[in-house]
């Protein structure tokens, strides 16, 4: 019933690949309300897939609907300028600064986009959250940077996350009086950094609110950081900005 | 037990979508706790049911029952000018100010009613949200207004909510020193509008906290609201306040 | 196993009443964590169990234990001194206290108590939570006021109570650098109370953060109350405090 | 599978406990998520086993694994060294800092740490929270101090808990920029310090936005620990900081 011609026409691996990140992106969109980075239908989480040979596609969520009717087969395939190839629904209405994202850092393998309540609260003030937790060190090696107002509809959201993010250490860029998105390998380390995100941007907001945190020396982040990418876990989490 | 007189004198169609309408008011209650809106007992959500060539009848929840304690049959059937038609129990103590709603504003569905936190906050001050972030734009049209200072007992709530909202895009309407009520196209619709102005005047207030957000040009705002309203999702959401 | 010799010398009619109490305030322990006031093993819930012709016992929770262990024979039963009648375990800390406010408030069938945060906070700088919200007019008829400072271990606590809510339309008080007791008809009034409590501490402070919440008029908090007390609800709510 | 030949040398009672502690560890892992102190894979719970007549053990959370992957068999033991003694996975990036409390406060049974929010916001700005609650006087006897600002990789993480807490009755230190680190008789008694810094770090927090909380008198503060100390829960809550 999803798989229209338009998938029809890639090879079986690929196809095989879509049904396997379907389900995995599916799973994934729970971890925004887990997290509390999410209200009723808003946020999306989606994965590249690679074609070898040809244009990568990607996975990503239906536009509207809620979390609890999310099922794998609702999850919707386009390429990457945006166009559907296979799904029964519209792609989420984020669905082209996803692809655009996709299509100009090459080694991004998933990105996801949250209103989360801290994170959204720094973008409407258009402050970039400073580094002032070994954590944010660790994950994101400096501050969450801004990047520019942008109306949905072109390629200016998509632009606006590529020209922030491409010469950042960070994973996560704040939208100004939008919201965060994240990039990551693939989707789930992607997830990841929109629940780190809102994390460090609550924490550093209650911190100033009684005081100015105290600044960390750019040679511990740079340390701190260096250490992360390359020790932490169990040996699996290059970076996605090296 | 619940069918009396006053349900039997109308037309079968219109008892069965009050069953309908019943169990579905009952189960949207359960969304007001899960998004953390309401505490206890308080809040309350009802939907209109259309008579056919008669007056119109809404469902709503009984007063004073504790969340786990509603069922289908608990829900309270009334018309318009808030007199029980059905129901083993009293109505809420807020159905008088729905009913209004629902006499005056005749595209309305849905009503909901919530002391949420920050949507109170605000309330209680008396001080409109700013259109500062981008869902705001899409999902209210401009700020969250506040409405008079209205004793409960007579149709001065009602007369406030609507008075407020009629000429407004906001389905959302923050009593002075009382708390939300919302509207919408059906009762999901309305609850959606609870949750999102929860979600925004919870995001606005933090961002105040550390300084000013940046506004959002009208024009800007003009162009989320148009393409939200007639775009998002899959086809189904045509504007309340057109 | 948890009929010692002390209840025995009870009639038929308390000890079966006790027993139902040991399941009630048990249960009613889960509402403490669901609404999120206590972490741990913090606050507790009594209620009065009437002896005619006697002098009255109470069934509170056993100190120290933790939520997830609560059983209804857990449950300890004491006088009105605070005397060990019948339970395997000793009695939460606290039972003094809600003794003292069972003998001098013959009225007050529940007690409880928790260290919730916002009216926590507020009792922290000793400042009252002013009435600047409907909902706090409908269940406390006013503000709700602070306590002494009083150290556990002698009946100053219970004093400091008992003093306070006296006069006072409010089933609150907030304890000096310590946190709310409330008082109700019966136990589930007082958790009601403690949830209430809570919720209006932290909507008042949230709405100060940014500004000064607007006052409402006396006349309008005493024709709130006064319709509350007597209307809402299904016809059970009689004040405590009337 | 998990009993590599580094536990084979330890005599069958040490390999009996080990067992026990790797599933209590594992379970105890549940409390961070539940009381909202970590996020992702962040935390870690740790605790001492005594090996009779030889240097003791610690098991800890492996190292990047989500709180839901957790198994007893997952859980890793290390010597007072840090090094691997048993385990398929890679230990906590933080076992040499619990190591070093293990080996230099020969009382403690537990240690923890957590990201938790209202404690790291006070260790980014490096102030301790002032002893303004009961409950605070209770549990840590005085303020909650600040730990110097440490890197990862070697010892001084260790270094600067043990330096902190060796001299106060404090079980719970804000290592600065960092998060908090609790130590107890046994890893229970370490969380139940985790839950409570959090706890009264939020508390104090939030009084403080509104105004100076009110002093407790220092003599206050005496007998209160001194009371909670020895009298408080089923006689099993000696301290671990006498």
């Amino acid at each position: 019933m999803t798989s229209t011609p338009g998938l029809a026409a890639y090879p079986s691996e690929v196809r095989e690949e879509v049904e396997r990140v379907r389900a995995l992106v599916c799973d994934l969109h729970a971890e925004l309300p887990r997290w509390g980075l999410v209200v009723w239908t808003a946020g999306n989480v989606s994965q590249r897939v690679r074609v070898p040979g040809g244009e990568d596609l990607l996975v990503i969520k239906p536009s509207g609907v809620t979390y609890d009717d999310l099922t794998p087969e609702s999850m919707v395939v386009c390429d990457l300028e945006g166009n559907l190839v296979d799904g029964s629904r519209a792609p989420s209405s984020d669905t082209a600064a996803h692809a655009y994202v996709y299509q100009h850092m090459p080694q991004v393998g998933g990105v996801v986009h949250t209103h989360s309540t801290y994170a959204t609260a720094w973008a409407a003030r258009g402050e970039e959250v400073p580094c002032v937790l070994t954590m944010m060190a660790d994950e994101f090696g400096g501050p969450i940077p801004i990047g520019p107002f942008a109306l949905i509809g072109d390629d200016s959201i998509g632009r606006g996350i590529v020209e922030t993010l491409r010469d950042s250490r960070s994973r996560a860029v704040l939208m100004r009086n939008h919201g965060p998105f994240t990039i990551g390998r693939d989707a789930k380390d992607a997830v990841k950094a929109a629940v780190m995100v809102e994390e460090v941007a609550r924490t550093v907001h209650i911190s100033r609110q009684l005081g100015e945190p105290l600044p960390i020396a750019q040679s511990d982040i740079d340390s701190l950081y260096a250490r992360y990418q390359n020790v932490y876990g169990q040996g699996d989490s290059a970076p996605v900005n090296p």
